[in-house]
């Protein structure tokens, strides 16, 4: 039996397929409410693609992506200029800005060490990081890496990297998540929170 | 705080986040995929969505999707004339045809006839049905809707409608789904095992 889908459709298909999220199943699904709504939706789409395509850049001093090179949060003036907060990835750098919680600049290293995935440290972002540890003004580090063995390890090689600069560094704290019950909580987040307990 | 994401990159974000399946923090996610994997993923999927766009077409045959018009389906000239096969909807068609159980042609509807929704006959694709049960050939029109209250109103309407043909009107076997278990299947489902029972 000939496939009933025309091979354009079939390729959109398998591209939404990859991405995060969708499987096989739920791409088809997506694909078929783009063509239902093809001004409002499949147009729309192709054109923001391509456009973001075009546009997109690294940002080449914090590894940030945006579509400007220093990114918007780099030449923001309004940001204390003494706080750098490093991430291992831009979607952790996009979760704290949604958070708002933290008026800085950050720093992307793009991964972390891992020996698992083979990921060494000349394959981060790290020597930009030592030149920003070093420009005055600077007094602040807040390590915002993944409470995972690979991301503390990376904090720790930071650390020990930055070491001879006039710079703080701190981590985010260890603790109960807010909303979280005690019930579900590892020993390890529990002896934490235990551990860093502060007065009510 | 200024938005970390520059205007393109958000509009596809948001873009994304209409798809089915996929939220606000999901569409984020395959925003970041997609920009991470420009070459492979972003670019490709601007010009499939762009070529989907320009060269889709509604068969005004079977009101099937395809890049073609008649629909290959309908032009497949292997397939069964005497079969037709009326569906709710293409991801209907699709699912019969990943399948592979039947050679036949088909007939979207676009709908099915519900008073919550307001959709009335005279929305669907029933005209076309009409006129299609009066070709010469055709001896049988599986009703292969879903086996929902809309669904089931529907079909009780369309054999109504057909009754002036001479033409067999079928519909799907209700029953236990393979690989179902007896212990989580309601009563409907149960009765019509029963009642429709086999000789094994």
């Amino acid at each position: 039996m000939a496939s009933p889908i025309g091979p354009e459709i079939e390729r959109l298909i398998q591209l939404l397929a990859r991405l995060p999220g969708l499987g096989p199943r739920s791409a088809r699904r997506a694909a078929l409410t783009l063509i239902k709504k093809k001004e409002q939706l499949l147009v729309p789409l192709a054109e923001a693609a391509r456009i973001t395509a075009e546009r997109v850049l690294v940002c080449t001093s914090c590894g940030n992506i945006d579509t400007a090179d220093p990114c918007t949060i780099c030449c923001d003036m309004r940001r204390d200029p003494t706080l750098l907060v490093v991430v291992e990835d831009v979607a952790d750098l996009w979760a704290l800005e949604r958070a708002g919680v933290i008026n800085a600049r950050y720093h992307v290293l793009g991964g972390v060490i891992s020996a698992l995935d083979g990921i060494r440290p000349e394959d981060l972002n790290l020597d930009r990081l030592v030149a920003r540890a070093a420009e005055p003004g600077l007094t602040e580090i807040v390590l915002a890496l993944n409470a995972t063995v690979d991301g503390q390890t990376t904090a720790h090689y930071i650390t020990d990297l930055l070491s001879p600069y006039p710079v703080k560094i701190t981590r985010l704290a260890h603790g109960v998540p807010v909303g979280g019950e005690l019930d579900y909580l590892d020993e390890g987040t529990l002896a934490a929170a235990i551990r860093q307990r502060t007065t009510f």
